[in-house]
This record gives C-alpha cells, structure tokens and sequence, in this order.
C-alpha cells in the first residue's frame, strides 16, 4: 500500500482546524472527503501540525496510504479538482510517494510558523482574518529583543494552553524572529514542535512589550514563572500560518507538536 | 458644508463593484450607509475610479460633503465603527478635509493600479479571489517587453470594454511593468486615467505573450488594430488592485477614469 506525502496549503477561516471534529467542517475531512471522492476509500490522514480554527496553511505535510499507486501528478491535479468542486478552501500543492516508515507528525524535524501583525488605526477589509489587527503602533525592536529570552531550551508553560495534551512542557525554540515592514510585523518562529498556543501566546505577549507596557525582563520573568497565568493574552489565530516542515529523509518517530 | 476627502481600502469580492447598484451591494452603498447611520445625512458620494465587481482597492479615492465640521480622526473611527458593525469588507484608512473645488474623479491626475497573477499548478487557497490563478509558467520578460509597446499616448480601442462610456478611446498610459517575485506575477499600471477593462485587457494580452502564444509584435498589432476583436482574453477581476490616486493640490477638473 502505497504512501503518500502532500504539502497543503488552505485558508483556516471557515474550518474547525485540521482536525476531524463533529462540529464543523474540518481541512481533515475536506481532503479525506475528496481521497473518497477520487478513490472510494474511507482513509484516514496524518498532518504534521494539528491547526485550530482560523490558523491558516501555505506548507502543512500529510501522510496518507491509498491502494492504488498513483502518478503523483495526476494523484494531486484529481485531488484538487475534487477539492474545487466541492468549493473547499483547500489545496494541494505538492504529492511524493515516500517509504511506509515516514510519518507526517512523527517524522519531522523542524515546524516552520508565521504570525502576522498589522498595526494601522483603520480596521483591515482585505486582510480581514488574515493579521491580527492592533490599532497602535509597535516598537518592534523590543518585540525582537523580547522573542531572543524566549529562544532556546526552557520549560514553557506559561506559554502552552491549558487544553495542551503533550506530556511535557519542555521544547527547544530554534528561532523567535520580529521583522517590520511598514505596518506589517512578521513574527517567525522555528521549532521541532510546539506546545499548544504557542505560538499565539508568544505573540499576544510580545505585543505587550511592542506596546512598552511589558519590558524585556518582564517577558523573561513570565517564562520562568512556568505558570499559564504569567502569559500576555493569547493573540487570535487570524495572523498565524503554518509555513513548512522539515524531514530527514528516512527518519523514524521524533516527537509531538501541539501547536 | 465641508467637503472630506477620504482614502478608502475594501475587498472587492462580496460588492457588485465601487458604484451603487440595483443588483446587489455595492462600496458606495456601504459607505453612504455608515455616513447615514452616523450622521443621518443620504450623501451622494464619488469615488476616482468606478472598479467593477471583484475588484480590490488599497488605495481608492472619494469625497463627501457633510454639514457638519468633523475633526477627521472622530470622523474616520465612526465611519469605521459604523462599517465593522455593519460587516462590510471595507475601511476608511484617511480623511483630510478639502477645498470645495477638490472633486475625487475630476481632480486626479494619475491612477495607479496593480494586477496579480499566481502561476503554479495547485489552485489558490489562501489567495483565491485575490489574484488570477494561471496554472501554467510565464515568462514575465517578455510580458514585460510586450508591455513596453503599450506604454505612451495610444488609441486603446483594442484594450476598452464594449460598455466603455468614455468619450475618446485615446488615452496616456505612464507605466506599464512586469515583475516576478517567485510563483507572483506582478503588473503595475500607472496613468491619468484609464478605459473600462483596460487593465484587465492588458493583463489577458501581455498573458499570452507570457505563455509564448504571441510574440511582442503581436501585441503591438493588436495595439495597432484598434479593434476590440483583437484584444486576449479578457482576465478575471479577482488580481485587479485599485492602489493609489495622485492629485495636485487646487487642480479642477481633468479627465474621467472608467476602469
């Protein structure tokens, strides 16, 4: 039986998440429903990252098994035309056929995410859903010399929701990067895996510093208070992307992301 | 009764276009509706460019005259206030109070517009409705050459919408340039003033020289027929950005816009 890997990308606004749930439609259920279309199976898909409501995609992996072997070419041109069809905000953007050990969620070793800002006094209209809007402007050098206390190996549950269900806190942050480009402030974020809200908890607290209401000590404190309550608010998941995944090729089980 | 001139963003995709229609909603209608529900007042207002349905704007221009005095900082937020409740995709960005002789469609001097193409064989998730997807690779040299041939003082008949209103078919165009930035393809049009569709017509054209179906003299021949018959397919509304409008200050009346 055959494996495959698809890169996806989708617009997180009219899902439940990634994941299948009974109360609403999910991007899960969305490819699931077109393998089924273009397939007749009842199969059940892998994503490296389990997204929440409104977190958008431009490089979500997956990992699904299907019967038959399948021209990778035709495999994603007949997904996507089942996936349009049934006006789904979904796409696929790229299929490999890869070794039955690889795992989508398992398997990697680097999570890649995006959180965007835009700081302007008017409401967004075309980026509605898309950035979190914050009215006031933001000195996002300190937001920069705040994320660099977060980098690294640290206990982070002041940052991880309560709803978290990884056994531990303890992660390895890559990279907490803050850029500015004009009212656009881009937060990247590089990591094996990630705790439950984050990535969202980062942002909502790195804001405060932008703001000058919190300094850079007071972001170092919330860390290692290691207490949900130390957190900034949690920032809505309209300005989060899940951008890329990394594997090495032939790689077993690795760990867990709950982002 | 002071005249306001007011900068004005929105997502083209739920309008019937900028004017008011029977047919559906329109911007105009959205905004005369947050200035009635703030002020009491049913003002008529004019926008620089007339965009049709699917068309964004990042940088639209209009005016209204209001009784009132208004500091223009309360007036944007309660226009803003007023189109958030109302759900409307669309953002006041600036108001700045204006000579009565200031008119948004007469007095603009240049109109600057960009057009987006997405060219990757997956369909668009994230971007769909905001740019054209175009499943095949172009070059974007030669569209820029090709583009080069239309820039200057032209009879733009090939290039105009049969419902073109506009009494000459003759107009100015500044600029016309082709850039890529990885899978986008970016079009920026610049002039005092364009045809109904002319973007949209040059986008479609400069697509085929793009795929290599016409050479940079077909396009010019096409310039040259001043025939509507021999314009490319007309592309969709979804990549058209309305983006800036210049205006000299004190200027009258200069010229009409119908893209």
């Amino acid at each position: 039986m055959p494996r495959y890997r698809m890169t996806v990308e989708y617009d997180g606004i009219p899902y439940v998440g990634w994941q299948r749930q009974d109360n609403g439609p999910s991007v899960q259920g969305a490819i699931e429903g077109a393998i089924l279309s273009l397939t007749g199976e009842k199969v059940s898909i892998r994503g490296a990252g389990r997204t929440d409501s409104g977190v958008h995609a431009t490089g979500q992996v997956m990992h699904a098994d299907l019967s038959k072997e399948w021209k990778t070419y035709t495999l994603r041109n007949a997904l996507n035309a089942h996936l349009r069809l049934a006006k789904e905000r979904v796409a696929i953007l790229d299929i490999a056929e890869v070794d039955a050990h690889f795992d989508a969620r398992f398997s990697a070793i680097r999570r890649h995410y995006l959180y965007r800002i835009i700081t302007r006094r008017a409401p967004l209209a075309l980026e509605a859903g898309r950035a979190w809007w914050v009215p006031k402007d933001m000195d996002h050098e300190v937001m920069h010399a705040a994320a660099q206390t977060l980098v690294g190996r640290h206990d982070f549950t002041t940052f991880r929701s309560a709803h978290c269900q990884a056994n531990s806190p303890v992660r390895t942050l890559d990279r907490l990067d803050v850029t500015r480009t004009g009212e656009l402030i881009e937060i990247r974020a590089t990591a094996q895996s990630f705790l439950h809200n984050q990535i969202r908890s980062f942002a909502g607290t790195l804001k405060l510093a932008g703001e000058g209401k919190w300094t850079v000590d007071d972001v170092r404190a919330a860390l290692d208070a290691r207490d949900r309550k130390a957190c900034g608010p949690v920032a809505p998941p309209d300005g989060l992307y899940f951008m890329q995944v990394d594997y090495r090729d032939g790689v077993g089980p690795v760990d867990v992301d709950d982002e």
